[in-house]
Formats: structure tokens, C-alpha cells, sequence
């Protein structure tokens, strides 16, 4: 049996010296260096003949594309295992990857943290109104205009998806404290009584309680544009929307409008439909924040999710599986 | 007797009802309208002759200033009581209050919530580079040039100053959780454990481990510049240094220059000393969080202080005293 391949296709930047302990007694470590999709998909026949796992970074889209079913359907059918460094993985088609028995892990848990974070900091940023405040300051208008703002301890936050991210935004806010809601498929069974669970045919009971909506639902065809006119317009009046998760999963157009009309009182935003591309109307809205997709972007999160994404690899080579098989491959 | 009456200096905007209902019954309540300092002297001989209790919101120094030796000064010897509406209360001479034997009180607890949810916002903002990754995603830069950030989970925070506003942080940064240190005065007995005391003599131990040091000194004469050169130096080497108290509590000169030798990783401010204007090397730095003190901006801490400085002046009227009297008050 010829010595396994594992591919490395797209940025490891804080766990060198991890890939090489982990991986290297197990499988000769190929870097994917194509310039171009055409190049990768040319040398799949080559360099990268005979690679059984490859670890994958969004990073390599700038080269090779997405994951989608042209490019898994091209793949030799000696690749077993895709271990992708992220919680979304909205860039691999793992519908194709399990018609042709491929293995999708992503690496949850690792960004909870970093990612609540970034939640926690639109929430303030949003009810306190402190982006316009920054601008002003930095504008020489000091304190001028700025509308009267909230305490966070006096809101009402609704967790729209309570995953791993969910959860742990969910305590921080506690701290403060806020009332906290939350809808998600299912109740979560670890949550403490003080989160109050609102199943799908109470969403505009919970929505019409909401200071701040909190959206935490994986990108997929199914959630693509679930909140939206009929779900803005279920807030309570004044109601910030703060989105970390992908910008496709809410209808940004839908959020402008009633951000512009008055009905919602501001937005906290770290995705965007269309990144690193943002509609130029949001910067016109003074009581909304805009962050670059940071949500993951710390060196603590992004040396955990490459760990993570390399001790699933290794498992697989050594056990045959890994831990964090994305749901759609778990449901056989 | 002749009916007491009560002076309104500066904002009530929103306990107005509150305003008649607890002081109506009690004294007269006149109106502070002067133009100038110069008019406000005039007419403390005629209509604000025989004012027992004064309200005071530092908005009043827009027209008449502060209530330094001067104003204190020239007060009738009617007044009693000076309900200062904040936490800060450096615009008032208490000194000479003091020696005039005019009780002066402030508004305790009621800033703790907006105040340590602002340095919280500004602890996260300075360790994940929020401010310059906003201003980069406005610009069109997306995240071009960001350096690596931390999770905050992952840093040890010192609180210099442990009163309700640090107390308050400390309780919210525990939620993520980070290592709490704190230097005040004294221990502060109902701090938890994992709370940890370094006393004056144990300063420069506490910053040699500190990541981010918030601080919540109030501004006296022994506290300007108080954490200045030399305790920067003694911070670990990329740490973070928010200020929410006031901006004099440290020497911001000596922050610029340590930012901009790399010693420290940048800065959280809420406030300036010379407010409204701001140094503008600070606009230049790209480490840099910045707010118009915006610190007690909510309606709700705003709302909760007029009403506890009213209570104060209440309380005055009716025992002889209220509860809020400063530190250097009680001392006799």
C-alpha cells in the first residue's frame, strides 16, 4: 500500500509545527500551490494523484474556488477525508461529498469564543450607539446628535439558533444580566431555566419581546434569507439586529429598509451577502456598526481551529473517523 | 421660617415629573437660567437668594463654570446641600465646601452598569482591533493590515480602583472568563476570590502581569497623572490600557509615546484631559479605541442619577441628611 497524501489547501499559519507532529508519521504533507482552479484541477492527476485527506481553509477560495460539485466530483476517489478549519462550512458541497463517500469535518467549538465575542461587542456597540460615537469623535463633533441610548441590562436578547456560539453568548450576556430567549430546532438540553426556548410556532411571540436579535444559524439552501421583511417587522419597534453567523442567512435588503423607515433602531454586522463587498447604503445608517468578518479572526481561534481541523485528520488515519463530522454526513 | 428653596443647576431631562412630586412638597424649586458666571453672582442676591439645596449637572458649567473656590465661595451662607448629579464629582471644590460646611453628595451605583459596560466594549475593541478593522471595512480595506488579535478570554485584566464601576467589570469579565487583579486602596471585602489583591507596595507585580489595565480612579489632586511613565513601563510588554474615569488619572502623553515605541499594544479612552478636544496623535494610531466620553450616556444611568441625586436633597429635607455624602465629607 502506497504511502497516504494528506493536502493541504489553504493557509495554516499559527500550527506549523502541529501539522508536522501530527500528520507527518501518518502521510506525506503535499502544500496545494495552484495558482488557478484549472492548475488544481490539472495537477489532481499529478502532485496531488493519490491524496486520501485534505485539510481545507476558506483562504484557498481565492485560488481554486469552493467546494462546490464541480470541484468535489473532481476529486480522485482516493480522498476520504475533507477536515475544514471553520465552523460554517457553506463552501463545501457536502451533498456531492457523500454521494462520493467523503467525509466533511468542520471545526465547532473553536470559535465560540472568539465569535460570541464579536456578538457581545455589536450588542453593546449597537444599543450604546458607540460606532457613531467613534465617528464622531474622530470627527471633531464630539457628543453632537447622538440619541439616547440603552443599558444592555435592560434588554431583551433573542438567540436565534442556540449552537455552540449561541450558548456562549448567551452566558456573557447573563453577566450583565439580560433577559435572554432563544429559538432553535430543538430545546438545548444543557441550558440553564434562565433561557427561555420559544419553538418555531411561537418565533413572533419571542420576536415581538426582542431588544436585540442575535442570528446564529449555519448558512445553508434551507436558511438562506430566513429572517427576513416578515421576521424584521415581528420585532418590537427600535429593535437592533446584531448578525455573526453568514450574511446570506438574513435579507440585508429587508434590514435596510426597516432600519431606514424607523421600525428597527440599528444593526451590528460582521457578514455580508456578498464579502468582502458591502452594500455602501449600510454606511450611510448612523446607528449601524460594520466589522470586516472578524467574528474567527484571533490568533488564540484560528491556532485552535487549525488544531482542530488537524486532529481530525489524524484520527481518521488513525481511527478511521474524526469527531466532528458535519450533521449532513453523521444522518445516514 | 420662610419656605426653602431649591436650585436647579444644570440638565434634569429625564426625572422632570419625578423632580415635583419629591421636592414640590418641600421647598420651592427655582430654575438656574443665567446666561454667565457673572449673572449667576448677581442674582444669588436676588432671585436665588435664601437656596438651601442645589442640584448640579456639570452641564451648568457650559454658562457659569465650575463650582470651584471661587463660586463655593460666593454661595449664601443659606446653602446646605449640593446634590451633585454623577459619580466624578472634580468640578465641585469639596475642600472648601467642607470649610463652608455645605454637605456635598454624589450619584454612586447609579453609573456603574453604563460605565463598566463601556470599558468592557473597550476592552474587547482594543484586544480585537474592532476600531481599526471598522474603519478598514468603511474604507473599502476590509481586512487588509490587521494585526493577530487575542480572545479575551485568554488575558488578565487589572482593575486599578475596585468601586462599583470596577466591581462591575469585574464581574462581567469574569463571565468570559478572564483573570481578574485589582489594586485599590484597601481590599474590598465582598470582592470573590477570584479576584486577586495586590496592595501599593505589590503595583509593579500586578502590571508586570497584566494584558489589559482598566482604570476607575476618581480625579482628585493625589490621583493626576497617577498612572503615568513608569507604571506603563512596568505593563507586560503589547498590553492594553482603557480609561473610562477620567482622563487626567493618566498621563496621556506618556501613553502616546509608549504606543508608539510598540511598548504597549494600544489603547481604550472614554475620556480626554481637556475634553471636548482630543490630542489628535490619538487619531493616528491604529490601536486606538475612542469615545466622547460617552461612559454614563444612557437613559437609563441618566434617568437613575437624577432621581438619586433628588433623593439625596430629599433625604436632606427631611432627615437632615442623605446618603450619599463624598468620601471627604464623612471624614470630620
Amino acid at each position: 500500500m502506497a504511502w497516504p497524501k494528506v493536502l493541504i489547501c489553504g493557509d495554516i499559519i499559527w500550527a506549523h509545527d502541529e501539522t508536522k507532529e501530527m500528520l507527518g508519521p501518518l502521510a506525506d504533507i503535499v502544500l496545494m500551490d495552484s495558482p488557478s482552479r484549472e492548475d488544481f484541477f490539472k495537477r489532481l492527476q499529478t502532485d496531488y494523484a493519490g491524496i486520501v485527506g485534505i485539510y481545507r481553509h476558506n483562504s484557498s477560495a481565492d485560488r481554486i474556488g469552493i467546494f462546490d460539485a464541480e470541484l468535489v466530483n473532481k476529486l480522485p476517489s482516493t480522498v476520504k477525508w475533507i477536515a475544514h478549519n471553520g465552523a460554517g462550512y457553506d463552501q463545501i458541497d457536502v451533498h456531492v461529498c457523500k454521494a462520493r463517500g467523503i467525509q466533511v469535518s468542520n471545526t465547532p467549538g473553536a470559535v465560540d469564543d472568539a465569535t460570541a465575542t464579536t456578538a457581545l461587542y455589536l450588542v453593546i456597540s449597537a444599543a450604546r450607539q458607540f460606532s457613531i460615537a467613534e465617528r464622531n469623535v474622530r470627527g471633531g463633533k464630539w457628543k453632537t446628535g447622538l440619541a439616547p441610548a440603552r443599558d444592555p441590562s435592560t434588554l431583551t436578547l433573542a438567540i436565534f439558533g442556540m449552537g455552540g456560539i449561541g450558548f456562549r453568548l448567551a452566558e456573557l450576556a447573563r453577566a450583565f444580566p439580560m433577559r435572554i430567549l432563544y429559538h432553535s430546532r430543538n430545546p438545548r438540553p444543557d441550558t440553564p431555566d434562565w433561557a427561555e426556548y420559544f419553538p418555531r410556532e411561537r418565533l413572533n411571540e419571542m420576536l415581538a419581546q426582542t431588544d436585540v436579535l442575535s442570528v446564529h444559524a449555519p448558512l445553508k439552501k434551507e436558511t438562506e434569507g430566513l429572517i427576513g421583511e416578515k421576521e424584521f417587522r415581528a420585532l418590537k419597534k427600535g429593535a437592533i439586529v446584531v448578525n455573526t453567523a453568514r450574511g446570506k442567512v438574513i435579507d440585508e435588503a429587508a434590514l435596510i429598509r426597516a432600519i431606514k423607515d424607523g421600525h428597527l433602531g440599528g444593526a451590528g454586522l460582521d457578514v455580508f451577502p456578498d464579502e468582502p463587498n458591502v452594500n455602501p447604503e449600510l454606511f450611510e445608517l448612523p446607528s449601524v456598526t460594520l466589522l470586516p468578518h472578524m467574528g474567527t479572526e484571533t490568533r488564540d481561534s484560528q491556532r485552535k481551529m487549525e488544531v482542530r481541523a488537524l486532529q481530525n485528520l489524524k484520527d481518521f488515519f488513525t481511527s478511521g473517523s474524526g469527531n466532528d463530522l458535519v450533521p449532513e454526513l453523521k444522518q445516514t
